[in-house]
């Protein structure tokens, strides 16, 4: 990795800043000094206890870009990231950004780097503070302008612990870097989101868990290769709101959703759709239905909150958990990030009431699961109606034709707002705009006012490199915006 | 639970005590007080956890002394446990007792009682302090008189979250009372170690996970209702080092061993054996004999290590990894207790150079494992040289015809000390003691300084109630002391 080493330390030199780490007078520190049951929590150590666990087990697999096969082992990767962190720390770096797709010098670099920080975590107890800043993980910028969140060791090592645990990790994975060497998985890098290769290995390499924004989880079930896998995987959904649908379609190819909910300011994941045993007894519709919603925080995560909008700023007020009223999602605890990086204005907006504000619609049921309706931003107003642009789109993704739709508002004279559709179809399928708005206002059984007022059909939504979708460049796109502006 | 819970609160009125909680100016509280991203680590918010998540889901189950089957809810039971937390915030009660089987309302009573020192963890976030004592466990008094070990908030809910993982628990379970509610599975409360009741449990009710020590397996294995079981179930097998032996029984029956080891002073377990995929290519000898070591720390633990007993008090230096220098295993870090109650000098020596002192001797070898010889003071010195009593106890099990063996010095005016072995045999089977010592020293490969001198077959051998020999009682036994005092 001297090539992906040389550019990451040429960056680094970059990044060079006077330090920040709390003064020597920090009380938290100088009360822990004296406690020897007492170490830091920090997930930097599940890496050097797997190699000493498990020398040899296979750490990472990974295709390089000239298709030869790489596979590491576990002391092989520790050894490295050891190495990156002394050097890190001995040239006193202390920031460090990485840019690289996902490949072993990627994941080896966050071990690294986070390492660099608290050098002695894992090896002697009280060195680091467990509330030290770790990472920074910028937001994906759907949105807002990209926002740098500050992970503590102790948060990511909380967040990493709960993965194992809700996704029943065992020995072998793919994702969840932290997570997975916990439990002395084999990490797969994948370059690039690529559908025959994520089928190939399914296949070949007997894989048990992976992790995918619908989207993804989408264009997968729908490729060609797309077959019934012979022993169940656990697939992680997450990162925008998943249609029933798709859970049906995944179910049937052996592709187990567990269904998680989150946000960069929450390390990623923080509450689960719990599958309850009397589902199984329910319409396929409903179940589904049901396993499309989430809402019971993970096991290191305090419960989460649905809280009224219509409130003055700082007031908390729970909505009734009747399914109906709409308010907006809240979290507090371990695993909520500090706050974002130099800007103390968005964390003080972040945590308004002492709480921290996820931006998110939804409803909240009577057994506590929490049911996404949109982002604040995406709700589509007309004619003084809400339209969740997410309950829209469910509806179209069910006509045989589509593959994807996405909806935002677009400005109209008479209702205020109304909905336009971004559509893509299946291959070898044919259909016009005109005929899936008629079929909506139709077939659908949807109000007439939720029937989108034009459907455009393209090749391709425009989306992160994680597979979220980008709505905010959709709503360029509405406004007849340059359409090259994608990813 | 009424009969239960007056006697209870008749307990604990005797225990009142003023508080002793830390005071205001704690500079560990203080600081937590103005973040939001932080929550007390405390095992308590399981138990509400699982009951938002699916009340029904069955919590305890339970035959009742007059053969009642007793099934509860996790609603239910956290309802319980809520209401006698308030009654015990209410009165200012400080400290209780609990003196009680294993039952229903033993359960109810840990969680109930833990959550009165932190009432509002789970509801609020910041009320408690991670680090204060949420439990004092006593130690058994095999070795010395009983201590109590004082357990965290901290401490043992990430012992929980580790035992979840490493014992690969998922919905369904045993003991480990705090890690099953984690998950929500099933608390199956045995009053007393009752072995067709277990084997009856196991067939009929789909048990996955249970816990016992070596020697409850070992009757376990030798009921005549002994049978191998459709689904494995893993068993966690602690509290005193278990022979190859077993766990070849226990294999053969389809109760696949999940080998740990730890103290009261380490919250239970703390350290396992990893089973390494190489080991099945082994000679079954040698693969048993693996997995009758461990020696790695749990995921939420810091290493253990082996240190040399021959420096001076304060001194810690790691023996060499060489399967063959002796030393003693010492551990540090967030599952280690704090100290032990209201005795600062035995808790001086527990600390004593910084790592917590176990009095286990053992061996390490060059891939981490861990081998215990013995406790410290049950090795046995026979004209100079050591003799494990557990090494001896190993091979005295493989004759066809020994149940169970127990080896302890007595005083011989030639050598020092010698071994004494008592013995219990299998149903319908003769043996004396002159066959096995003859057997001993012609049969079985044994240095001869290691026969024991005597053998004498009982019919039982005294137990603590968790099923640990008691040693201790067995050295009065050889020394003509009273035989009715044992359990």
């Amino acid at each position: 990795m001297s090539g992906a080493f040389s550019r990451l330390s040429r960056l680094a030199a970059h990044l060079v800043t006077s330090s920040s780490s709390p003064t020597a007078a920090d009380p938290v520190k100088s009360e822990y000094k004296h406690r020897y049951n007492f170490h830091t929590l920090s997930p930097t150590a599940f890496l050097p206890r797997a190699a000493a666990i498990e020398p040899g087990a296979e750490a990472i697999y990974h295709v390089t870009a000239n298709g030869k096969i790489l596979r590491r082992s576990y002391q092989e990767a520790a050894d490295r990231a050891r190495g990156l962190a002394y050097y890190l720390k001995k040239h006193n770096f202390k920031r460090v950004g990485i840019l690289c797709p996902n490949t072993p010098a990627f994941l080896e670099s966050i071990y690294g780097i986070a390492a660099a920080g608290a050098i002695n975590v894992g090896l002697v107890t009280q060195v680091a503070n467990e509330e030290d800043v770790m990472a920074l993980a910028y937001t994906s910028g759907t949105t807002a302008r990209p926002k740098g969140v500050e992970f503590t060791h102790r948060g990511a090592y909380l967040a990493a612990l709960a993965n194992v645990i809700e996704s029943g990790l065992n020995y072998h994975g793919w994702t969840f870097p932290w997570a997975v060497t916990a439990v002395r998985g084999t990490h797969y890098c994948l370059r690039k989101i690529d559908y025959p290769e994520i089928w190939r290995l399914l296949k070949a390499e007997q894989i048990t868990h992976f992790n995918a924004a619908p989207t993804v989880n989408t264009l997968l079930c729908n490729a060609k290769e797309a077959e019934r896998v012979k022993d169940p995987v656990r697939v992680t959904v997450a990162a925008s709101p998943p249609t029933a649908h798709l859970f049906e379609q995944m179910t049937n190819l052996n592709l187990l959703p567990v269904h998680v909910y989150g946000l960069t300011e929450t390390y990623g994941p923080i509450t689960k759709g719990y599958h309850m045993p009397a589902w199984e007894e329910m319409p396929l519709e409903e179940k589904y239905r049901r396993m499309a919603r989430q809402g019971h925080g993970f096991v290191t995560s305090l419960p989460v909150r649905v809280v009224k909008t219509d409130v003055p700023e700082g007031s908390v007020v729970d909505v009734e958990k009747n399914g109906k009223e709409i308010g907006e999602i809240v979290y507090t605890g371990n695993i909520c990030a500090k706050g974002y990086y130099k800007d103390a204005e968005a964390t003080r907006k972040l945590w308004a009431g002492g709480v921290s504000h996820s931006g998110d619609l939804a409803v909240w049921h009577p057994d506590g699961a929490v049911q996404i309706l949109d982002r604040a931003k995406d709700i589509i107003i007309s004619g003084g109606e809400n339209i969740s642009s997410l309950a829209l789109e469910s509806m179209l993704v069910t006509h045989p034709d589509v593959l994807e739709a996405a909806c935002v508002a677009v400005a109209d004279s008479h209702w205020g707002e109304r909905p336009k559709a971004f559509v893509t179809i299946k291959e070898g399928k044919q259909l016009k705009g005109e005929d899936l708005i008629d079929w909506a206002k139709h077939k659908s059984g949807i109000s007439k006012f939720m029937v989108p007022r034009e459907v455009e059909i393209v090749t391709e939504l425009p989306k992160t490199s994680t597979g979220k979708l980008q709505k905010n460049v959709l709503r360029e796109w509405a406004k007849g915006g340059d359409r090259t502006m994608a990813k």
